[in-house]
């Protein structure tokens, strides 16, 4: 009988520590979440992490909602077949298109994306409930982060800017060049002299652009919030509270739709570090 | 007798005919080729030109040979299947990864491509035997127009210069603006006091550049060479040595396989006129 419980007690404590050793899956329409996967990396160095990177299908952004959620579907099917604990969408159009569907399919392993983390962030930083968004087009015309802020807190007033020159730019590595600062003036000049004191970036390619921003709004009170760093110490809180946690990890691996130029010297730019291990994947 | 060889004739005729009132095909990862079908609709007034935009999966510049391969060859095969008596492919990254499967695949039916085309007027212009290019990472590093100019003249010397801001710049609608003109300057100082005489504007989108290039490169004695004007004059010339040409025509179709946010806009801006039927179709 008690050999019983022990053998009992011995496959729940392997299935929790296989649960606990398992990767972190991320996801993006290409290589701008491997700046969610760097600040993963910061926050939970023992975490291992599954990275996909829809590299033949990009951008999300400019696609029908229909078609982004069928591919978010894909890539969640691949990383639950590779056995995540936990799934990340680093991708913003994924995350206010498919959201809801993910989680479905996702049932017990936990979901977390971009969009609330940052929405969640921003509502607790904001002391006169005035909040600003900046994104893609696609981001800000599918009003994500508005309704996820409102679902917060209804009295926080959004303001939303589409900056599409800003994801070309920061894969030409222009991030603090005359261009890119002249166009960061070009698409910010509104928040000067403005009420807002909390700025989202709400894209995934943003966070090169941050010292450049602060730099352009330094004279104003704006706190600045990294939807990646916000999605990272989420991600953390959660793992703690379900005993996901790991301690022994701290493994990359990065997978691919397609491996397209120059797109190592790219997402090590965007990852901040070497990647050794690119492998290619059809869904 | 008589009236059998009448019917024969009439049959012929017939087939005449409705081959020089079929439609031209021309296709591009995305809008960048409805300059290519401006050039054609100015060049040829009287040809029904059918386009395709493969929006859905634009662009096809960061993806790997093999992909953009088997996407061009199923755009022809739509286009085949709509009777088209001429195929242009609009699309720098198309031809360079897919012509020879394209011919091969089209048969009788004329292909024409913007690298071929924009090589020969180039190499017929320059004087001094020395031509540049400009296009997108990957047609710069895929060397096609430089193997084609090459096979035309391999004594032309042949510089190219990647210029991947343009492409979303003209699809910001920033094509004279300073941050326009600071990115031209940036790209194509190269090109000050050298000994070109001939610049290939090698990428659909960068024809809406052409007034603030050649504002920047005033006082150099460069032609600048844009191939979509190219293909359209070389489709003309096609069609009259073929007895293919058409009289009756002038009308536009657009096809594209995903319609995204602000196509209409972009696409009007693009083709310089108003578009008004957009149909959907999914490979």
């Amino acid at each position: 009988m008690r050999n019983e419980y022990i053998s009992h007690q011995k496959l729940v404590l392997t299935k929790v520590l296989k649960k606990q050793t398992a990767p972190i899956g991320i996801f993006d329409s290409g290589i701008g979440g491997l700046t969610v996967a760097k600040a993963v990396m910061e926050a939970l160095p023992n975490e291992d992490i599954l990275y996909f990177g829809d590299t033949a299908r990009v951008p999300y952004g400019i696609k029908s909602q229909e078609t982004v959620r069928k591919y978010a579907l894909e890539i969640t099917r691949f990383l639950l077949d590779k056995g995540v604990k936990m799934i990340l969408i680093a991708c913003n159009t994924g995350s206010a298109s498919a959201k809801a569907e993910i989680i479905e399919m996702a049932g017990e392993v936990p979901v977390l994306d971009v969009i609330t983390s940052g929405s969640e962030m921003a509502v607790s930083f904001t002391k006169h409930d005035e909040v600003a968004i900046i994104g893609t087009l696609a981001t800000v015309n599918s009003g994500a982060y508005k309704k996820a802020i409102h679902q917060l807190d209804s009295a926080v007033s959004v303001q939303q800017k589409a900056c599409p020159l800003f994801v070309p730019l920061a894969e030409e590595g222009w991030t603090d060049n005359e261009i890119a600062q002249k166009t960061i003036e070009i698409y910010l000049s509104g928040f000067k002299n403005s009420s807002i004191d909390s700025l989202i970036l709400g894209c995934t390619h943003y966070p090169l652009f941050k010292p450049a921003i602060e730099k352009y709004l330094h004279d104003e009170n704006i706190h600045i919030i990294d939807s990646a760093e916000s999605i990272a110490i989420t991600a953390g809180q959660e793992l703690k509270s379900k005993n996901l946690a790991n301690t022994s990890g701290g493994n990359f691996a990065c997978f691919v739709s397609d491996q397209p130029q120059r797109f190592q010297e790219l997402a090590e730019r965007f990852l901040g570090r070497t990647i050794y291990d690119i492998q290619i994947v059809s869904l």
